[in-house]
């Protein structure tokens, strides 16, 4: 672990199953990035309760789930340190530590408090939704990470916990690193309606857990080049959803298949056809993987804990530090 | 202890040596209930936090100075809980949960926060300070506190943490009882100066550490009534600050006194060496004690850990609890 070069924080809301939007977004990177950095993944639950605090019997299943389906794609439990924010008392001491250090109008102007609040009912905002930057604070430097994972798009989210950070270094002591964006290009995979993004929430998304009839009936139904109607009509493959995702899973046949396309010499159904082969054949070792998880959540839960009981060490000796810095380690 | 009537909660705010008004506004109170209620005193070190965020090196000079000052004034360790807040990681645990269930909106009303607000610099307020009555929620609720003893117009103050319960115990299921006010008579006692409040930055104020000496030049400074000038002048004991303390430490010369000032019989200077007197016979136990822990801050510090260690135990099972019915107990 020493030989790596920094250590880098990254994680999820429990929000349910992941998707290929959510592969080729993030976890292709974290499974890279693992093998350079000594990585931590939060699982945030306490977060999610931000906008779900009526309904925390749904966290179990989704801190699970989630669970599952990072070991599925590939994230390896002896290189990665997986863990439950909820379960690492430390973080919500230095939620409350941190806001002594932002005030009410920097959180009110932040990008990412204001973006949720226009989603939801700004007039009845809670607190714990507004301290959100704060709380993504405390799980960023919990483990004093010096590196987070960001598209070019999240940088001004990253700076409020840099803020804090350079606030609690110049007042106390240094304690923490200011934790670097380290920026990468992370493609947006389209939902199979077409629409930008795919999403649970919008029904356009092919889950990693998605079974090989599961993944064909999905492709069957996507949208295509709305212009082409007929078989013999020419295609325009940059205006085809199912085409980007060609581009995302069928790396060695994309020319071939936009020539065709165009040409009107292979139609949607094959064209389809061919993709949904494509994206099964990219599922099938998450799937192998799985089996070994799907039927023995001991298993899940046996990484969970261990990989939040080595998080908590951290938080600890980060706690530690902290309380020498400000004098608050009375005895 | 399972035999008293239930368990309180009380705390201060460390801010340095505890005085007269402190002992007859709250401490004495204190001592009586303890022997009735279960009794947990609370050090709220992070809540001083809220306004002194830029000088925490304070805290341990002044944690370990009010502790002194509870057991010299007469609380006893044996009986009471004392402990220390930043050291009880639950209790920032239960202000992060807690703060999904107040609004922004409601925090800006409460009564604490805008009265406060008023002193400081309102466009500058922290984070940490609007959230103050979610972290005195937190407070009272780790050990699932049935009473707070509080003034009449400290009634409203309890509103907000009854308010939390309720919505906690609804959304989630029964875990902490409602705290009910136990409204007590608090006196408030004048300033040396004939200000309306003692008070350690009035400088008007005689602490209980106090040495017989400092007691009698304080009080021999002491503002009297203005409309006595000459010693044949009848004085007005109802105008005289000094006499408020007659009323409050010499109950048996209170009567005599009145009357001889009347009648100018009794000038300022022997009435206020009778007064000295009385205060230095008060206090004279709490000196007793004092001697016992004044040059033993390990005795301190054995008192705070161990006081500390028992709170974090019923802390710990507040969370228990409190997992339990979110169902994020996960393993």
């Amino acid at each position: 672990m020493s030989e790596k070069k920094g250590r880098i924080l990254t994680g999820d809301r429990p929000t349910g199953k992941l998707h290929l939007g959510h592969y080729v977004g993030s976890l292709e990177n974290r499974i890279k990035l693992s093998e350079e950095y000594e990585t931590f993944i939060i699982i945030a639950d306490v977060q999610a309760l931000t906008t779900n605090f009526d309904e925390p019997e749904m966290l179990e299943k989704d801190v699970m789930q989630v669970t599952e389906d990072y070991l599925a794609a590939g994230i390896d439990p002896e290189n990665v340190t997986i863990c439950v924010q909820s379960m690492i008392p430390q973080i919500a001491e230095l939620t409350v530590i941190y806001s002594m250090l932002v005030t009410v109008n920097q959180l009110e102007r932040n990008p990412t408090v204001k973006a949720e609040a226009e989603q939801h009912n700004y007039e009845e905002m809670t607190y714990g939704f507004l301290g959100y930057p704060v709380s993504q604070a405390a799980d960023i430097t919990f483990c004093r990470a010096d590196l987070v994972p960001v598209g070019e798009d999240q940088i001004p989210h990253l700076e409020q916990t840099r803020k804090i950070v350079r606030k609690f270094n110049n007042l106390y002591g240094e304690v923490f690193p200011e934790p670097e964006p380290r920026i990468g290009d992370f493609p947006r995979l389209i939902g199979l309606d077409g629409k930008a993004k795919m999403s649970k929430s919008l029904n356009n998304a092919i889950f990693l857990s998605d079974t090989r009839e599961n993944v064909k009936n999905k492709v069957s139904q996507a949208v295509t080049d709305p212009a082409r109607v007929r078989l013999d009509d020419p295609g325009h493959p940059e205006d085809c959803p199912v085409f980007e995702y060609h581009k995302a899973f069928n790396e060695e046949e994309v020319e071939e298949i936009r020539e065709s396309c165009r040409e009107a010499k292979i139609g949607c159904v094959a064209c389809k056809e061919r993709l949904a082969e494509k994206i099964n054949q990219f599922l099938e070792p998450m799937r192998e993987r799985r089996k070994k998880y799907k039927n023995n959540p001991d298993l899940i839960e046996e990484i969970l804990y261990s990989g939040t009981k080595k998080a908590r060490k951290e938080a600890e000796k980060t706690m530690e530090k902290v309380r020498e810095v400000m004098e608050i380690d009375y005895f």
